[in-house]
């Protein structure tokens, strides 16, 4: 099927992706009496006298910001705010079908962090949580910890933390496939961008020792020059072999290739130099590292992608909206290292792996009630 | 009936008033292939090249922002921004039950006039247009000019030309009912804000000599110390009596109260004060400056009110969905003086009026139609 072209009919045809729509009943004029004026006085009155009933008057307590600077879009880059619309009304309606979420996109015109962090702290009172969505790094690890420390609702960034959980959960059912332990995995990531860094901590925290750390210059080693000190630091814990090159020579005997920057950059040489059994997951979007068919023609075991259209779809969608769902579920006001784990964990154990289903498909809502779960059991 | 009540049971029972919903089906594999990644890479990268399809590839072109800093909240004041949702998602119902137009109630933590302008300028590629809502005077005389200048989206502040336009609509109505012509009325205008100002710029337009403008202070008057520049300008068109005092000297003789401010300031003996059958605006919410059986009782010819439990509802919910369904329909980027008294006149005239229906329900939405044309055919 041509995704493109069904993409942009169906785009232009229903004019974007979501609406708006009531709650209550709006025919009669006494319907407009108790949900707007005079009745909705008295219920302005009550939030104003105290503030926690936002929570239970309006649709607060159920309602997410999607908040992009259309820096990262995906795979595409810095392509503004207007062109990650469409994704962000996507992710909107995701929200909706598979947790009941409120989430309202909100593109903006601004790549400031100081902007960025003022216009979250601007909007703070209309909503229960704060998703950001393909904001570039390195801006989005400055962001992301002053919101976490200055707001009283939590704040997620989706393509770091997001992309973290979905990966650690496929990564532990492809262990449990290939009979792997984490400590002994040589893991090559490709890409220090936002998911690359969150990916890596989020490994490194459950035992990864081997993190070999690529990005569009090569390998990233400790004598680099120019390296940030985000880079620096996941080097610094988990580079033991102190290798060179480009991501040729970082794959030469790797257990698992994780890549989450640009497509096209895998070949089947690459693969057959992994060592035995590799796991490739290729999430860049649209187009993945390496397509599947090839990756697995080269002797690898266990191949996903970001894509819903091939088997094994290592993709945020399936993390996000449970989280949000078990976050606003809580009240809880900040999410923890715990709260990631336990939920690619839930994730994880949801299902019987096999080769071709390492993930439980983004469309099962059964796993949205499994992360809210082990969300709400860890705040 | 006991609306205060019933509106705190409602939005307790509902938890507020709107919701997200997807314009497009997700339950399927393929379903997230069009809407989302990898079909939608090729909708971003459509409008990344050309900004201008955001108009038709996303919601954009049918969705608006109320922006609220929750300083003038119907009659109750400064309450704040959490305390303005209730309101703000109301109107949101409102413009979708009536209009079909999107809404988005953001609600913000700052009353700073440069930190809303930049908010609303940051907004600004993810809506069609912008509707300000209850940001007091003088703020909003400063921030509606300076967006009108700098967005380019329409920006319609409703507390100022959705209130003047009704009030013009109710007053054309109540004019030919009384047979009274604008040029010879005498208007008492109680309320200096958002709402007092924008009637009387608005009124003065369509050829309305004498208004007597008053505030919490008393009757405003040439030689009043301390009156911000707003309010001078009026009085320097439309102050020929050079009065001074309070309401009840404004009020004798006068052929027209409107009322903006706050409940309960008329009485009987100020009614019977005023000049032969005179016209009663009491707009204050919820509370009207006189209750309309009081008024009538009075001498009172005709009797409006803000609100919808009482005959002739003078509300702006009468003209804000209408004027954005044309707008939004238009593609129009500016409100122009000429749109608004051509709203004015297509509300007014799309009924033959009567003491108790000066205007058109606002539950009857033909006069969306009547309102969206009359705006298109001025663009």
């Amino acid at each position: 099927m041509d995704y493109n072209k069904k993409a942009l009919q169906l785009h232009k045809k229903f004019r974007g992706k979501i609406e708006i729509k009531s709650k209550v009943p709006l025919t009669a004029k006494d319907h407009l009496s108790i949900a707007y004026t005079p009745g909705v006085g008295a219920v302005s009155m009550a939030i104003s006298k105290d503030k926690e009933k936002s929570w239970e008057l309006t649709n607060r307590a159920n309602q997410v910001a999607i908040v992009c600077d259309g820096t990262a879009v995906l795979g595409l880059g810095d392509i503004g705010p207007e062109a990650g619309m469409p994704v962000m009304e996507g992710k909107a309606a995701i929200f909706k079908e598979f947790a009941g979420v409120d989430a309202i996109p909100l593109c903006i015109n601004t790549t400031d962090a100081e902007k960025i962090i003022e216009f979250c702290k601007l909007i703070e009172p209309s909503f229960g949580g704060i998703n950001l969505e393909d904001i570039s790094a390195p801006r989005c690890f400055k962001i992301l910890p002053r919101l976490e420390a200055e707001l009283n609702i939590p704040v997620f960034h989706d393509d770091q933390d997001g992309t973290a959980i979905v990966v650690l959960a496929a990564l532990i059912n492809a262990c449990r496939l290939t009979g792997r332990v984490m400590r002994e995995l040589k893991i090559v990531l490709n890409g220090g961008g936002a998911a690359g860094i969150a990916i890596s901590r989020l490994l490194i925290s459950q035992g990864a020792k081997k993190i070999i750390l690529v990005d569009s210059r090569g390998i990233i080693h400790k004598g680099r020059k120019g390296v940030n000190p985000f880079k620096r630091k996941i080097i610094e814990a988990a580079d033991k072999q102190k290798l060179k090159g480009g991501l040729s020579e970082a794959m030469a005997g790797a257990d698992v290739f994780i890549g989450v920057s640009k497509g096209g950059l895998v070949d089947a040489k690459m693969v057959k130099s992994m060592n035995k059994n590799p796991i490739i997951f290729a999430m860049a979007n649209p187009i993945p590292e390496i397509m599947p068919d090839i990756a697995l023609k080269a002797g690898a075991s266990i191949v996903g992608t970001g894509r819903s259209d091939f088997p094994n779809q290592i993709n945020n969608a399936l993390i996000f909206p449970g989280l949000f769902r078990g976050l606003l579920d809580g009240r809880i006001k900040k999410i923890t290292a715990k709260m990631k784990v336990a939920a690619a964990i839930a994730v994880a154990y949801s299902i019987k792996p096999s080769r071709n289903k390492i993930l439980p498909p983004v469309t099962d809502k059964k796993i949205v009630r499994a992360i809210a779960m082990a969300v709400g059991k860890n705040s």
